[in-house]
Formats: structure tokens, sequence, C-alpha cells
């Protein structure tokens, strides 16, 4: 590749389209970095967060948002990605739950290192959190910082001795202090696409995991859930 | 995902249809591993290797070959992906070439990852070649240690304390070297794709520098070259 100035004020941020991505988003842009938002299609059953993606995209004034699409589902051994597995709705229980997708963590920041590279980026933000999603390896404080040593020996720019930095500002925030951040960032808690199994609407379940915990943080945060929910009566 | 027992002898393979990743896999299969190969449809402008890889992984007897198809050239910067980035033909030079892809290794041993990890695979064999390609940073062994950390905080498996390893049986060979292993272990080299510009047909160019990497280390061996060069006379 041709060489690229490293741009100490451009990152490339993960952006699902769930709660913590977004706040992740609006925290990178109040930090005053120019932000390339990067989805990925990867088979999940939640595709309806991508439609949420991109407004967010636009709301926070990405310089570009691609979605790349690549088919986990191959592999299997997720219920997110596998739909012979059901998405749990028992409650959030101790452990790996069937919802964690093998490497997911791994394989999304591996494709944003790519295009941080091609852009000369000087950051990658994502959304991990170490709190609500403590059964997720690849959430770990342990696992980013083993991912930003690796990311600054796989690259020309690391060669070339810039330092990328993998930000993870909503590690160690619990659930409810996301969603204060998030308000306080005008995050557009509504749009937001926390559930594993929405409809085609993007309304929520209120039973998987993912709901649970978003229900909670906001008893816990004292405010009134936004959530789209089916069959809610409002 | 459901739980996995570590499987000791199965490997996923990160097989590109090159004569790198056929003596990867050749020696894999020596050292008694099932192997499941792994090849990536990336937008590359060789694709015709994806057909060299389906025949290596039917004569070496693959216990299972997946494609995954993921669309790298959305994030430019090389000549591999990028139509306007043409393939250098005026020899090797130092330092990292334009045909690097960014994060390309990254990326296709995460992905690498993500299935050994549906799988309980205890190893993932790469091609990675530090010799003839010391431009790539993405080929060093010290970044391929930095994955196998990584790797080893980013599962579940991981978490349970099993170890996964990242296994580049060339990384220290010279090409050369690596034709006398080929044909010890009985590779079809004339059916292993190494140009960056094939032609539909799977002939070579002759003139990019895998080609010359490749005819140099043929010369070096001291073997006739058996692979098919486009308007070659024989």
């Amino acid at each position: 590749m041709s060489a690229v100035e490293r741009d100490e004020c451009c990152a490339v941020v993960l952006l699902s389209g769930g709660l913590d991505s977004a706040t992740t988003l609006a925290w990178a842009r109040r930090e005053g970095y120019r932000c390339y938002c990067l989805s990925v299609d990867y088979g999940q059953r939640h595709r309806v967060e991508l439609d949420a993606a991109r407004k967010l995209a636009t709301q926070f004034q990405a310089q570009a948002h691609k979605i790349v699409r690549i088919d986990l589902s191959v592999f299997g051994g997720s219920a997110l990605t596998d739909l012979r597995i059901d998405v749990p709705e028992d409650g959030v229980q101790p452990g790996i739950p069937l919802t964690y997708v093998p490497a997911r963590n791994t394989i999304l920041l591996s494709l944003a290192l790519g295009w941080a590279e091609v852009l000369g980026a000087s950051d990658i933000f994502v959304g991990a959190n170490a709190v609500d999603y403590s059964g997720y390896p690849d959430c770990r404080p342990a696992y980013l910082h083993a991912f930003e040593v690796m990311a600054n020996l796989a690259t020309k720019a690391a060669v070339e001795g810039k330092k990328l930095s993998i930000r993870a500002p909503l590690v160690d925030l619990s659930k409810a202090d996301i969603i204060r951040l998030a308000a306080s960032l005008n995050v557009p808690l509504r749009e937001t696409v926390s559930c594993y199994q929405p409809d085609a609407l993007g309304q929520a379940c209120g039973r998987c995991d993912a709901c649970r915990i978003r229900q909670a943080g906001f008893v816990s945060a004292g405010r009134a859930d936004p959530t789209r929910y089916i069959n809610a009566s409002t």
C-alpha cells in the first residue's frame, strides 16, 4: 500500500447498532475524532441492528460507514448465527452464554484493523464491556490489551513505529452507567437495538439476556425505558 | 456455544491454494492431524487459487473444506484487492510491497480461530514465511506469537485453560527448502498457484514478485519448474 501518514484524530469505530457501540461512537465524536464506522453483517439473527447502525452513523456525522458482509454461520456454534440453537430466554446464567459467537470480537477487530491501516487511523473504538458481558472472554481488558499488542506487530504502520490504540471506553462501566453516559451524549436510546432476536421492525423480545440486561440497566439508572418491545402496550 | 472437548489431533489449516499453504497442509497431515481446511475468498485478483485449494483439500483428505467469502476490496489499499493499483512486475524491491493486504493474516487467522473454537481444534496451521516475505509484517514470528497470546485470551476454550497453538512450520524456510519439503510430501507442485495475477486457467504471469520468488526457489533447489506460465513454450 502507498504511504499513509498516521492521523491522530482519525478512528475506526465498530458500530453494531446496539446501545454500547452507539455510546462508544458518541464518546469518540465528543473526543474530537473523525470517525469511520464499520458494521459487520455476519449472519446474525438481529440484522435489523444494521439499520440502526446506519441511522447512528448519520446522526453522529461519520466520515464514512461501511458494512462488510461475512457469513460466520458457516462455522455455527452460536445461538446468534446458528438457527438450530435457540436464543436462551430463561434469564442470565453464569458462564459463557449460548449467544457467544466464537472469536467474534477478534474477527471484528481484525477487519477494523485492516481499514485503520488503509486510513492511517490512530485508534480503533469498540463497545466491549466486561461488566454485564463478563461471560464473553473477548470483552475482557486482558484480551483487548493482547489484541492491541498483536495489532502493533501486524501492520505496516507498526513496522514504521506508529502506535495503534484499541479503545474500549465502556469496558468498566455498568449498564446503568452506560445509559447515563449515552443520555448525556444525546444517543437516541430508543433507536439502538440490543435484543438478540428483534422483529423486522426492530422491536425487542424482552426475554433474551441482552433485553434483560438492558431493562435492568434502565431500572438501575432510574430512567424510563424507551425501548420498543414486541407486544408492549405502549 | 455448547461444550466441546479440545481435540489434540484436530487442526484448522489456512489453505490458499499456493505452494506454501499446500506444503503446510501436507506437513500437518504427515504429523497425524485431522485437517479442516479454510480458504478465504477475499476479493483477491488471483481467485483461481481457490480452485487449487479445492483440489489440494481433496488430495490430502481434509475432513472438511470451507470457503468463506469476505470482500476486503471495500477497504482498498492493496494491489491484490484494488484494481486501480497495478501488481508490480519490476522485480522484488526492499520494504513492504504494494501487494501487501492490510491486516490480511490477522483476518484469516481470526476466521480460523472462530472455526477452531467450534471444532475444539488444538492447532491452527498457517503457511506464513518470514524469509521470502520479509516485507510482510504479519509473516514474522513475533507477530505470530502475539496472535497466539491474544487467541489464548479470546476464546471459551482459553478460559477453560486449553491452549491453542498457532503453527507456522515454514516460517524459517527458504523457498528452495519449501520446494524440497513439498516434493518429499508429494505436494502436486504444478497445481499450486503462487502468481498474484494468474489467468483463468491458473497459468502464472512469470513477472510478479510471487512468480519471481517461486522461480528463483526452483533454481536454487535444483529442480525443474513445473509451473504453467502464460505464453510459455511448454
